[in-house]
């Protein structure tokens, strides 16, 4: 690996990088779709909670238990993304296999749509979201306690 | 570009890599800017969430509006900014044009402090608030996307 | 340091580097430590707030301060330390003296965990968990504003 030898980890040769950097673009786009599904509750339950915003359509600002389920779906997102996003940096420094660090990135975008699905688009009894939630979870977890071993 | 070449991409010469970086230092103090503000809020109105702290100054815990709107223009930053430190670090690797995205960076940087301004310190009617919040949703939402294509 | 010189800084013989991410890692198991605790304590009082969830063990969706007091570390970490990780790792580029880099580094990741300590485990009166909080915050600042004196 030469000194330090990062070069051959970061480039844009490197699958592991590429799959880095496309999972995390896919997960941006899944966070930024939670903006769009909470103003689509609001908008259908009229519920809106800053008074300027109630003024506009004429209601009082309140809370809506479906808002609510999209926001909490949303701040689930903001509990596990932006470290899954460092966790993931660190990991691929470890040097892993290929195919597991490409699986893994994978695994863990596809939990998290459908943490979000079952959450707060369809609802899915548990535990559907626990699962979904949990996968992510652990391989989050699984990386830093990886890259943790790795940098000791 | 050489394999991979992300040299040419990620290092101290190369005025969008500075950019990123100068932008994104300015964004971290800007989120900083408001647990202040939530401070600030907080000793003004004397409202506070943790028993231990309202012990302190002989009042009971409460709710209070103007905390709120603080706390949610704060958590509004959580939702737009990380994400958008991930999207611009991909979006710089798909190699876009030097004023294209130093540009984009900069409305970002000015649509998310404005975007506070108009939420939390001089409340102004909408559709200020929106058109902030949606300035940087979409830069963000078109580096994820650009980033994706060009990884698929 | 050559046109650029990044690899000086980011490489895997830098000990800076090697600092950064290994307590990265240390702080990403911090947060997700956080679900552990809320987790714990909706068990242990039998608090939730989904009905689907709550429908489970056969009671009410409802609040309770102690799980409100663990979400309330753990929105704390969401609010400090994703932009810790950006901070950091814009720090780095300045070329800071090792010493003193480590130094903040290990001090953030201590202060972070007593603050999750004092706020969410044991409970300590102020001001032990403003100082803890506190001394995260300062660090971030500081590089934030050290980035970006260095990158103007």
């Amino acid at each position: 690996m030469g000194e330090g030898g990062l070069l051959e980890i970061i480039n844009l040769s490197n699958p592991i990088f590429k799959g880095y950097i496309f999972y995390s673009a896919l997960l941006i786009l899944k966070v930024l779709a939670m903006a769009i599904l909470t103003g689509f509750q609001r908008f259908k339950n009229m519920v809106f909670v800053n008074p300027e915003d109630a003024a506009v359509f004429k209601c009082k600002p309140k809370i809506d238990a479906n808002v609510e389920r999209v926001r909490r779906a949303h701040l689930n997102d903001l509990e596990n993304i932006p470290i899954f996003f460092v966790a993931g940096f660190g990991y691929m420094l470890t040097n892993p296999p290929v195919r597991t660090a490409l699986m893994l990135f994978k695994i863990f975008t596809i939990a998290r749509f459908l943490h979000s699905l079952v959450y707060a688009v369809v609802k899915v009894p548990q535990p559907a979201r626990g699962l979904a939630w949990g996968t992510g979870y652990c391989i989050t977890g699984f990386m830093a306690v990886k890259t943790l071993l790795h940098f000791l």
